[in-house]
C-alpha cells in the first residue's frame, strides 16, 4: 500500500541533504538497492521507505521484503530533490540517527576497533566502513570535525556496511583517547616513518587520520607503535581507503 | 601569455567528455591541480593548458611552472562545459592519447605487471592506477570492454599517477594472455576460494576482474595460482580498489 507524500514531507526529506538538518532532526535518508538490502540484512528498522513511481515494478522483489512498512511513492520530479545519485535506483529508507552516544556500550568488549581523526571526505569514510565490516571490525569511533557518518556519499560508499557497525561520532579526541587507552594498545598510522602493519592479538585500536593531513605529532608520539606502509614507486601518496585496507588486512591476519 | 579560445576549440574540448571522441581525436583533458602537477613531474608533454580566468591568481605558482606552453583563458561559463568537477580547481591540460599500442615495448622487462579484465567503473580503474604507482608497478594491460583510461573520473581518481604508468588498452584478452604467459607466472584473483596473496619473486602478472563480475572460470583455471582475500565479518564484498591494494601490497613485500 503506497502513500502520497505531503509537501511538508518532501521538504523534510530534501532538507536531510544538509548535515545540520540531519543532526537536528535525528534522521537521514539511505538510498540505493544494495543499501536498503543491507538495512534489511542488518535487522535495523527503517521508519519508512521512499519509492520512485516509475521504478516500482523493477523493485518488486525488494518491495515484497519490506511489506508492512510505510511506503511513499514519489514522482521522478519529487525524487530529484531528495536524491544524490546521478542514476537513481528509486528506493531509499528513512533511518534514525546512525551513531550512538558515549558512554553507551562503547565497543570495549571488542578485540579491535578503529578511531578516525578528522576525516573530511565522506566517500573515504564510507569506504573505510565497508572494509572494516569485511575484516570483522565493528566498533568505529569518529572524532569531532569529521564529516558525518550519515552523509549520503558515506552511506553509498559503504554499500550499506554502515548498518552493520556500531558508530560513535563527534567525539572529543582527547577524551576518547583517554578512555580507549585504558583498555587498548594505541596504534597510530603515518605516511612518514614507522613499522609495517602487522597482526596484533592484544586488544588494540588503530587510529587513522585524513588523507591530506594525517595524524598530528602528539598522537604519533603517544601511541605504542606507528605504522607506515612502505613505498616502492615514486608516487607521492596512497589513498586513505587503500591504506586502511592494507592496515586492516595485516592487523587481523593469523587469528 | 594567455590566448582566447575559439568557439570551435570550446566545442572540441567539451566533446572530449565522450569516450568516442577521445578515441577518435586521440586527445583527452586532464583536470585538476594535482593532476597537472603529476603531468609536469612525469616529464610528459601537454599540448597546452586551460585556465579558468577567475582562478588565475590562485594558480600563479603552477602557471609559472608551465611558462612557455600555450595557455587558454576560459570564463567560468565556458569552463562549465568542459569540467567534470563540482568544485573546479580551474586548471586542465590537453594531453595526447594515454595508451601505447602492442607490440611496442610491452612491459616485458618488468618483474610485475597488472592485467585488468573488463573494468567498467572509471573511479575503480583510476584508484588501481594510483595504488600500482605506489607499489612500483608501472605496466598495466587493460582488456577490451573496459572503460578507457583517459576517462575524466579515472584520471581524477588516479591523482595523476596515470601519467607515471605505461598503459596498453583495448587488448584482445586471449591474445594478450597468450603473449604474457610466455614470460610471466599468471595469478588470477577471486572472491571465492584461493590462496592468500603473497610475495612472488618470479616475473608475474596479477589479473584483476571487475567488482561485480570478477574473472571468468576459464581464466581462474588457466592461472597457476588463484588469490583470494580472507573474509572475517559478515560483509558481502570488499571493494575492488581495496582488494587490489591488499593484493599489490602482499605481492611486492620483501623484495
Amino acid at each position: 500500500m503506497f502513500l502520497k507524500p505531503s509537501k511538508g514531507q518532501l521538504k523534510f526529506w530534501s532538507g536531510l541533504n544538509q548535515p545540520k538538518k540531519r543532526q537536528k532532526e535525528g534522521f537521514f535518508i539511505a538510498e540505493g538497492i544494495k543499501v536498503v538490502q543491507e538495512i534489511l540484512r542488518s535487522g535495523k528498522r527503517a521508519e519508512y521507505f521512499l519509492v520512485r513511481e516509475d521504478k516500482e515494478e523493477k523493485l518488486a522483489g525488494l518491495l515484497a521484503a519490506v511489506k508492512g512498512s510505510r511506503l511513499y511513492l514519489l514522482s521522478p520530479g519529487e525524487w530529484k530533490h531528495i536524491t544524490q545519485d546521478k542514476e537513481a535506483e528509486g528506493i531509499a529508507a528513512l533511518m534514525p540517527r546512525i551513531s550512538v552516544s558515549l558512554p553507551a556500550p562503547c565497543g570495549f568488549d571488542d578485540l579491535r576497533c578503529l578511531l578516525l581523526y578528522q576525516i573530511g571526505n565522506p566517500a573515504n569514510l564510507g569506504a573505510i566502513f565497508r572494509t572494516a565490516h569485511w575484516f570483522g571490525i565493528t566498533s568505529i569511533f569518529i572524532s569531532e570535525n569529521s564529516v558525518d557518518a550519515a552523509h549520503p556519499k558515506a552511506i553509498r560508499a559503504s554499500m550499506g556496511s554502515v548498518f552493520h557497525l556500531r558508530i560513535w561520532e563527534n567525539l572529543s579526541f582527547p577524551e576518547i583517547l583517554s578512555i580507549l587507552k585504558e583498555r587498548f594498545v594505541l596504534i597510530a598510522t603515518t605516511n612518514r616513518k614507522g613499522q609495517k602493519p602487522h597482526p596484533l592479538h592484544e586488544p588494540s585500536v588503530v587510529i587513522l587520520g585524513s588523507e591530506s593531513h594525517g595524524l598530528p605529532e602528539e598522537i604519533l608520539s603517544m601511541a605504542r607503535e606507528n605504522w607506515c606502509i612502505p613505498h616502492f614507486g615514486d608516487a607521492e601518496s596512497l589513498s586513505l581507503p587503500q591504506a586502511a585496507a592494507i592496515i586492516l588486512y595485516e592487523w587481523t591476519q593469523n587469528r
